[in-house]
């Protein structure tokens, strides 16, 4: 029979998780094992932090999302965050939330995926906590990243006459997720990209840089949200043109693909002044497609034109909300 | 029938929230409401980071602890091991994990009473996120803080012929989860330790900045694993003198008061040649007694001599432990 978390022990699942990670950067002052983690700041740069959760049967289903799936996504989701205010990755801690029957071969997986992510990103894994589940395993990392002070990328800088950008394509996550649950064992690309969603964290940081973008946010609750959500923190409205949207696979329908979550590309909101910059960013940042995708308009509303109609863009998904 | 949760939508819920927190200072760029939040760093400090959570039907029981409880207690184990670091309170992100029927009323209850205590302890709750659980209620809360290089708090500076002290009393909290477990609206004084712990910032803070503590951990598992704990963390053995143990109630035995967790208070490691500091640290903090409690020493055991026979400390409480 397989070791589970209630075999170990907490101390020795910690000492066993430490041991995993990759060697501390000399930056990280203490390490996992005391009462903190403590950690340079980055000077003359400002201090971004937010946190996010996976919990089993909401935002994933052990069905068809393996340990390793889970632990990246955990990741990967606060990564997206920060690349959407323009942040270099800095500090994760990571909090889990285990049932006693987890197999320690889980737990192995979870921590390598997650530690593999955090690698390519250059973020360090410094601290964390492991306390018992009565229910479902939950996985909840806080970030820290940091930014200069006048770049970061809010939601609320779009203005009126901004030209509307999306990175790489819309759809695929949703369509992933629909292809796993006709067919938990699907290995269909979609799949991947619904298990694996890869953070935009070089271009939030290229966006923000070279002040390209006006303002920014990440699609995790669908292309359609993510436009009424910037439009109302900017005051302003926006068109969305259908026909230029990047959806994959082709076979989504515009409603499916702009109300699909967890694509965690980038949308952004650019001056037409600011093309060339946009074009700098674009050869810098060249293995991520993007795509002009609408408009900023002085009136409230969000709305798409999908073959010469105006429609206005549906609510994005919301925990707790109404069918 | 009252509202819940699933009546207001995240949304919603996440407004009310932030209606609830006080105002951010000055120093928080952004708060609440973009893809995270971004606060200043504190000039020529380190950043000091940690996380706690805690869980339904492991953490606490909802048939004696009210949301009010529950949320000062989520920060207050946080701010606990700031404390144990010796920094000084910042920013604070809060993770709920909710059931879809929990009541409105509690959420508010549960977001005042956090944001009562981080008032009084001076962190600003930055940002945060919410998600549905299918099982328990989960708060996850994560704090940063800021402290001097050279006057971090570990565990591991402990040597041989330090003193061992510890704040206020112990055994108090295990005493009030009993009350509490045999009467669950008991009101006794004790049960409001258990309930409603107050973490030792200032003192922590004291300790570091005078430079009085070589060590410091918090008690969160009691008081026989933080010896444990520093112990090994510094290399070092460490003997109690039970009689000299600050015990309430009275009642308790040896045994129940160092085995006891969730006191929250901090036990630390002072040079004979530093009473002096120390005794400057007891003025300015006179709300809160320390008492000499041991001694460390140059063998690795962790005893404690009681009635003039000399016994092995305990170990504390582990999640997944073997019974």
């Amino acid at each position: 029979m397989h070791q589970t978390v209630a075999d170990l022990g907490e101390r020795a699942l910690i000492d066993r998780i430490r041991l995993r990670l990759p060697a501390q950067p000399t930056w990280v002052v203490l390490g996992i094992g005391d009462d903190a983690a403590v950690v340079e700041p980055v000077r003359n740069r400002l201090e971004v932090i937010t946190t996010d959760s996976l919990v089993e049967g909401v935002h994933f289903d052990r069905a068809f999302a393996g340990p390793a799936d889970i632990g990246h996504k955990a990741l990967a989701v606060n990564l997206s965050d920060l690349a959407a205010m323009g942040a270099a990755p800095r500090a994760a801690v990571l909090s889990l939330i285990l049932p006693a029957s987890t197999a320690i071969a889980d737990v192995d997986a979870l921590v390598d995926s997650m530690a593999a992510l955090a690698a390519r990103a250059r973020i360090a894994i410094v601290g964390g906590n492991i306390a018992a589940s009565p229910g479902p395993l939950v996985v909840d990392v806080t970030v820290t990243g940091s930014v200069h002070r006048r770049r970061i990328l809010t939601r609320s800088g779009a203005r009126p006459g901004d030209e509307l950008y999306v990175s790489g394509s819309i759809g695929m996550a949703a369509a992933g997720l629909r292809r796993l649950r006709a067919d938990r064992t699907s290995t269909a690309p979609e799949t991947f990209r619904y298990l694996r969603p890869e953070p935009r964290t070089r271009l939030g940081i290229l966006l923000g840089r070279n002040r390209v973008a006006r303002a920014c946010i990440d699609l995790s609750d669908g292309l359609a949200e993510a436009v009424r959500q910037m439009a109302a923190a900017s005051g302003v409205g926006a068109l969305v043109d259908a026909s230029a949207l990047p959806i994959e696979p082709r076979s989504l329908s515009v409603q499916e693909a702009i109300s699909g979550g967890e694509d965690y590309e980038l949308l952004f909101a650019v001056s037409p002044k600011h093309r060339r910059r946009l074009a700098e960013v674009q050869r810098l940042s060249r293995e991520v497609p993007i795509r002009k995708i609408g408009r900023v308009t002085g009136d409230r509303g969000v709305s798409a034109e999908i073959n010469g109609t105006r429609e206005e863009l549906p609510s994005g998904f919301q925990h707790f909300s109404h069918p």
